[in-house]
This record gives C-alpha cells, sequence and structure tokens, in this order.
C-alpha cells in the first residue's frame, strides 16, 4: 500500500518496511525528488506483468511506499545510503516496460525511478556512454547523425530505458545479427551503486557485466552504460502474407541463413493473429499467415527475389523515414512481446509462453498437439553463431494447471520455456541460480534489500 | 606466341586463330588501344596461376596475339564484334591476380584488357554501380566518405578489379560476415557484353548473376557491375599468437561463433609460415602459431578479452587508418591467397590447396596424416548461416601424382578440395558443370569463342 492512503484492496506484505523508518527515509531525502501520492506509487509499482494472468493475480497488490526518481548518480549514492542505513527495500525502475513484473516490489519500499539520468555521451569508436535511464530512441536519435545505432532493441524502444531493458531484458529486434544482451560483445560496461552503509561504485566491464545483467536489479543499481554500437543504415519495414505458416516458416529459416541479406527483424505469425493487427495499413486475405521484416535498403531486391521464390505477398512496406515522418506504428511493434499485446488488447483470454524451438518440423509437430490452444509466433534470432527459432507463442488460458501443462508439453518434446509467467529470475530460464550474480550479489547487497524475493538462491548470510 | 615475334619458347596452339584472320581484325579495331609487342603481350597473358608447378608447367607458354584496351563500352562491343566476324578468341582480364589462369588465353587470340573502365558511381540505397576495370581499394576510397564500404574483397585487394574479383573469384576478406560471393544479396547486377555479329548488352540481376559469376569470362564480358556495400566502420589490424595451433583454432572458431564481435577476417596459420612473414613488424617466438584478425573498432574490448581466456598473446595492432599513413602493409595481406605468396617469395618448393573442414579435429586429423609435407592455414568465413572453416594448406611439393594423393587424402577423410591446380571452371570446385551457366554460354557465346578451353562442359553445338 501506499504511504498516502491505507486503501483495503492492497495488502501490506509483512515483510515491508515499518513506519518509523520508512518516515525516517523519507525524512533523509531532503531535495531528492519523491511522490507518496497513492495513484503514482501505483502507477510506478507495475510494469506489463499483466499479461501473465497467473503474476496478475500475484503482483496485483504489490506496491511500492514511495517512488524517488534520483536527478544525479549523486542522488542514487544518497538513496541507497538512507535505504542500508533504514534497512528500506529498493526495487529499481526504467520505462517499466518489462513483462515478469521485473519492476514490481514484493516488500514495499522505495521504488527507484532512473528515468531521470538520461545523459547520453558521445560516440566513441563506435561505442556510447549513456545514464540508465535513456531511452533506447532518444539514443539512436543521438547517436544516427554520427552514423551509428543500437545494435539491439526490445519492442518497447519507444518507451523502454537502456538500463531496465539491460537489468531485465535478454534481447530482441537486431538478434537476427548481433545475437542476445548475454553475447560477448554486446554490453561494453556497467556502473553500478552497491545498497551498504557506505555505498560503493563498481564499474564492471565486459563479460563481468553479465554478473548484473538479467538480474532484475537485484545486485546492484546501474547508473551508467557503455553501449556498442553498429554502424547505422536505412532501414525498411516489411510485412509479407503467405498462405501457409509452415511455408512462411521455411521462408524465414532461408531469410535467418542468407549472410549476403542485411536484416534487424525476421518474425513469423500464425493466422489468426494478423487479423489482430489492425493498425497495421495491409489488406490481408483471410488464413493468411504473416510473416515481419525489418531489411537494410542495399539488401531489398534480393528479399523480393526471395519472397517470389517462396510464394510469398509483399503485403507493406514503408522505410524507417516514412515511418517516422508519418506518425505510423513502426513495424516492430507488432513482433516480439508486441504481438501479445496487440492480442491482448482486443482478447482478454489469451497470454504467451517463451521458448526455443529445435527445429521448424517440432514447431509443426507441437502445434499439432496444441491444436487451438495454441497460436505460432516464431522469432529467428543468431544464437553463438548458429539460427535460433525463438517462440512467443499464443495460448488461449484456461487455468494455471493447463498452462503449466503446455510448458511440460514442450519442454518434453525438447523445447525448453523461458517461463513468463513467474517474478523469480531463476524461474524464468536458467532454472539455476547463476554463481556469479549470487556472489555479486553478495558483494553489492549484503543486506539483501534490492528487489527482495526475486533472486530465489538469494539466503541472508 | 605474339604477333611481334616467332618465338621459339612459345608453341602456337593449332587452334589459334590464323594470322590472315588477326590481321583482319587488327585492321578493324581502327583507335581502339591495342599492343602486340611482344613484352606487353606475354605480361598480360599471365596472372598468378604459377603458385601451382602443374598449372606453372600447363601455361608457361599460352599468350595472346594481342592485348586490347578498351576505352569504353562502346569498345567492348566493337571488339566483340569483330572476334564474331573473323573468329578470334577473346580472354577478359582485370588485375591479372587469379591464380587458376582464369586469364591465360589457352588459344592466343585476343586479351581483353578492361582495367580502363573505372568508373565509379554514386552510393544510391547502399549500392554502387562500377565500371568492370573498377580497382576494389578505388571503390572503397570512392565509397568511405559517403560512409560505406565494400562487404568482401580478396587479399589482392590493392591490385585487383571488381569485374576480375566477380568473374574469377569467389569470396576473402569480410566473409566471416557477410559469406561469399555465390550468396544471395552479394551482387546486386552484372551488365555483359554478349559475342555475337550484333553483340547484345544484358543485364543479369540478383541470382541470375550467378550465371556468370566464377564463370572466367566464358560466357560474357562483364563491363558494370552493381555492388551492395556495408556500412563503413574503422578496422583495426591484429595479429595474436599462440603456442598451440591448436588452441589457435579453438579461439579462431570462437571468435567466429561471436555475433557480438563485429569482424572482417579470422585467419589461422601454422608454424612455420609466420617465419615467413618478414615484413609484419611483430616479433614472434619461435613455433609459434599466428592468428590474423581485422577487428572492428567497437568490438577490440570483447577482443582482447577473447584472447586473454584462451592465452594468446597480441604481437601486432594497428588500425587501418595508422596502416595507411605509415603505408604498411596491410594484415590481410599475409591471409588467404597471400599466405601462399609470402611463403614463394622465399620458398620455391612450397605449394598448396584449398580445401573445407568440417571441424577442427578433422584439421588435426589431417595434420597428423601428412606431417611435415602441409602446414595448415585456416580461414573461418559464413557459409550460408553457418561457420565455415576453410583451409588454403601450404604443401610441400614433391610431385604431381603425390598431390594429387594428398587432395585423394582429403576428400576420403571429408574435406572437400577446391583444386587450384587445375584452369578448369569444373575441376576447381562443383566438378560438374553448372547448368544455367552452361546454358547461359550458349547465349553469350555461340560461337565458343569466350575464354575457349576452361568450362570443360561446352560443346559446340
Amino acid at each position: 500500500m501506499s504511504l498516502a492512503s491505507d486503501a483495503p484492496s492492497l495488502t501490506r506484505p509483512n515483510d515491508a518496511p515499518s513506519r518509523p523508518a520508512l518516515d525516517a527515509f523519507l525524512a533523509g531525502l531532503g531535495e531528492i525528488p519523491h511522490e507518496t501520492a497513492r495513484n503514482t506509487v501505483l502507477a510506478k509499482s507495475r510494469d506489463f506483468f499483466w499479461y501473465s494472468p497467473i503474476l496478475k493475480e500475484q503482483l496485483a497488490d504489490c506496491a511500492a511506499d514511495v517512488i524517488v526518481t534520483p536527478r544525479s548518480e549523486a542522488d542514487v549514492i544518497a538513496v541507497a545510503r538512507l535505504c542500508a542505513t533504514h534497512r528500506i527495500p529498493l526495487t529499481a525502475r526504467g520505462g517499466g516496460t518489462g513483462n515478469y513484473g521485473q519492476a514490481v516490489p514484493l516488500q514495499g519500499g522505495v521504488v527507484l525511478d532512473l528515468t531521470g539520468l538520461t545523459a547520453i555521451g558521445p560516440v566513441i569508436d563506435g561505442t556510447v556512454r549513456v545514464g540508465a535511464g535513456a531511452k533506447l530512441k532518444d539514443i539512436d536519435a543521438r547517436t544516427r547523425p554520427a552514423g551509428w545505432e543500437l545494435r539491439m532493441f526490445p519492442s518497447t524502444y519507444r518507451t523502454a530505458t537502456i538500463g531496465g531493458f539491460v537489468a531485465g531484458g535478454s534481447g530482441g529486434v537486431g538478434g537476427i545479427t548481433y545475437g542476445g544482451l548475454s553475447e560477448r560483445g554486446s554490453i561494453a560496461a556497467l556502473r553500478i551503486v552497491t545498497l551498504e552503509a557506505e555505498p560503493q561504485i563498481i564499474e564492471l566491464r565486459g563479460a563481468d557485466a553479465l554478473r548484473v545483467h538479467h538480474a532484475y536489479g537485484t545486485n546492484g543499481i546501474i547508473t551508467e552504460l557503455e553501449i556498442p554500437l553498429a554502424p547505422a543504415q536505412p532501414w525498411v519495414d516489411l510485412a509479407v502474407s503467405f498462405a501457409d505458416f509452415a511455408q512462411l516458416g521455411r521462408f524465414c529459416l532461408e531469410l535467418a541463413r542468407t549472410d549476403g541479406i542485411m536484416k534487424k527483424l525476421v518474425t513469423a505469425v500464425e493466422w489468426p493473429i494478423p487479423r489482430y493487427f489492425n493498425t497495421l495499413q495491409a489488406t490481408l486475405p483471410d488464413g493468411a499467415s504473416l510473416g515481419l521484416f525489418m531489411i537494410a535498403g542495399a539488401s531489398l531486391e534480393p528479399f523480393f527475389e526471395l519472397v517470389a521464390l517462396f510464394g510469398g505477398d509483399v503485403v507493406y512496406r514503408q522505410t524507417d523515414v516514412e515511418v517516422a515522418a508519418a506518425g505510423m506504428v513502426p513495424i516492430y511493434e507488432y513482433t516480439w512481446n508486441h504481438t501479445t499485446l496487440q492480442l491482448l488488447k482486443r482478447d482478454k483470454d489469451v497470454t504467451y509462453l517463451q521458448s526455443a524451438f529445435p527445429s521448424l518440423e517440432r514447431v509443426a509437430e507441437l502445434g499439432r498437439m496444441l491444436g487451438d490452444e495454441m497460436i505460432m509466433h516464431l522469432e529467428f534470432v543468431r544464437a553463438h553463431g548458429e539460427i535460433g527459432i525463438r517462440a512467443l507463442q499464443i495460448i488461449r488460458y484456461t487455468t494455471a494447471e493447463r498452462l503449466n501443462e503446455i510448458i511440460r508439453i514442450h519442454e518434453e518434446n525438447g523445447c525448453p520455456v523461458y517461463n513468463p509467467h513467474t517474478y523469480l529470475i531463476e524461474a524464468g530460464g536458467m532454472k539455476v541460480t547463476d554463481p556469479a550474480q549470487l556472489a555479486f550479489k553478495r558483494r553489492a547487497d549484503p543486506l539483501g534489500l534490492l528487489n527482495p524475493g526475486k533472486m530465489s538462491g538469494w539466503t541472508p548470510e
């Protein structure tokens, strides 16, 4: 519950900070901007966890006691010191666009809204140093005139922050060329503040950054990042319809393998998903599955050649410049987790999974096994030098038991599921606690106050 | 033999054009520049076939009757018309940097030196239109200020022409990111002149360009090309020594797989090859194998991290700007076929093979089988979405029989050899005649006068 009211809908967790501790914390904040107004606190205590009917139930009542919005790293350090002193939990937040409750405080306390740390430095050696709260789209806007752009971003590109992406995400658009955030070379450095009576600043470079990447802010407050970029080039948004989803899959795999076609996005959605894409200015035949692509201008001609070879029909084509000028919806907002969002806007009975498939044949087999309960959505990526077939399949939701059964069916058939219906880091994908992340939490958060409850492997010493 | 003298060292082939036919041809040339002086004719009738002791013997006596140097496509058309009229063989030539006798005329006649067609157009949609004779280095010099560069080039970059590369090459530096020239998207278009009484101009776009790519000019005279580029970025030349060649191989494979490290070159040469790299300003421990790399500036830090992880020692590092400013030898001139050249400069008893290996284990097995007879040289590339391990292994040459035996040992162990000891297109790699290339030859060269003798599948109708 918020400090501002005792709304009965919110049950304050037993392990939430005491009122005297909170009062002392608030008194210590001084001029650091903060909000305890109920509406603000509730709004900033949520992310997009409601995609999951399970998380929606589990996290509905969670709320911070106060939202603190640091203006600088010095403010972050001051807040960390106060939290350590008064034993106040701290959950860091960027744009709040995560889907797993990454930014939802389970034990009240502080939500640290980092969207004020918006600095974007110059591009040096193809790398940019940015504040954790810089929006992805703003980074590109700043670096493109210098000839550089982000290598990868989530479909929430227009609202997400770089810090939130690195702390809570794993990859997305661009992954078909550069792999995911955990690939060596994707993150140059992270600068974090520890939660201690005397907070330290630690810079983690290269592979060391993986200690904090995708740890949901449980083992350090990211304040700055150094991100390697790619040379910028013009991109074209494209949608291609195929009467047969299996044929669309084969087209996407062939496109993914074609190193001579430069691309940023290779997505395949099965009918009737495209029926929900009402803002996409494309006329689709009934029953048609849809491929969604971002292709480099220099590669359009061979792309069209491949489309013709596989019998697809180009139904939409806009350059990134045209899309921006006309205020249209960029194609990536129909892909990755935005595909799910487009459906949820009109159908509350669906949810989704996240998984990997070893082959297109296995995609077809699972489709036959699950019938109308599943509609397929594939994302093609690079995974350490190989082509990866990832799925964010739409599931018609009945019960949690059935959802778990569907997950089991996937895993028994060799399709690992990165469960988006849990707020635990480990349950989402890795299954076991990353020892490097846990060890770093002992160093950066000895009191266990950073986003408590999210790293299940953590126990106080 | 040349027209200028009856030098006894050259035996005129029986199927060479008759003197009256040649005289009529020469009379028709008018102002089109041409040379019949013996030295020029001999020099321009050769390429780097002498890498092969077998080709060296077979092609030693081959020479054109005249070197014609067209100033324009109109000149090319006029020459093609004259050749058709007087039944004069025509062999096209670029920089003459090929290794398989591609540009060596087997039946005398005309060598058409296309180095005069040097036009380089503006970059449009990341693609540049160029004359066949434009040098690769000159294309980059023109497109880099606009932010674009060639995706791939051979190690002869500084002297080779784009037309020669596409007509006689297959890939090289850059292949670790973009694959080879035959990958869909690598060539946007080729414009060719046919050899007929009324020569036609045919533009082959996209996959149709493969009808003429790597056909040694047997089925069309390439006059213009449209080449898709990559966004330009700064590159760093690096050499890394490893005490153990197998460990260097593992390092290269891991680097090749790491999509987060942007790269243009991943080469591994076994000791004692590095001993021959005397112009490389690197101090090498005795017995050390050497990795040679071009890494994007933005990816240097993760590259060094990987080097440390695998126990390598960075012995050389220069940016492309430093190399150019100091007039140093670029690192790629120690790789691909230049590796062989560096050895041949000091040891005439070696030659080489070109092959593919399914795994590093197989590299080690063949190494054990052949002992001191073979020194390994690996090039890592992308091959339609997968990592390819290619070899240009150095072979201590004894006899043609033993060389063929070594080829057989490779092939029996699952390592296909793209034999560089033949001037026949088919024997070099594909083993069978490409039906599309043959069909196109029937259309573009009905008289069989283009580079006769190189396409073994050709028979006059």
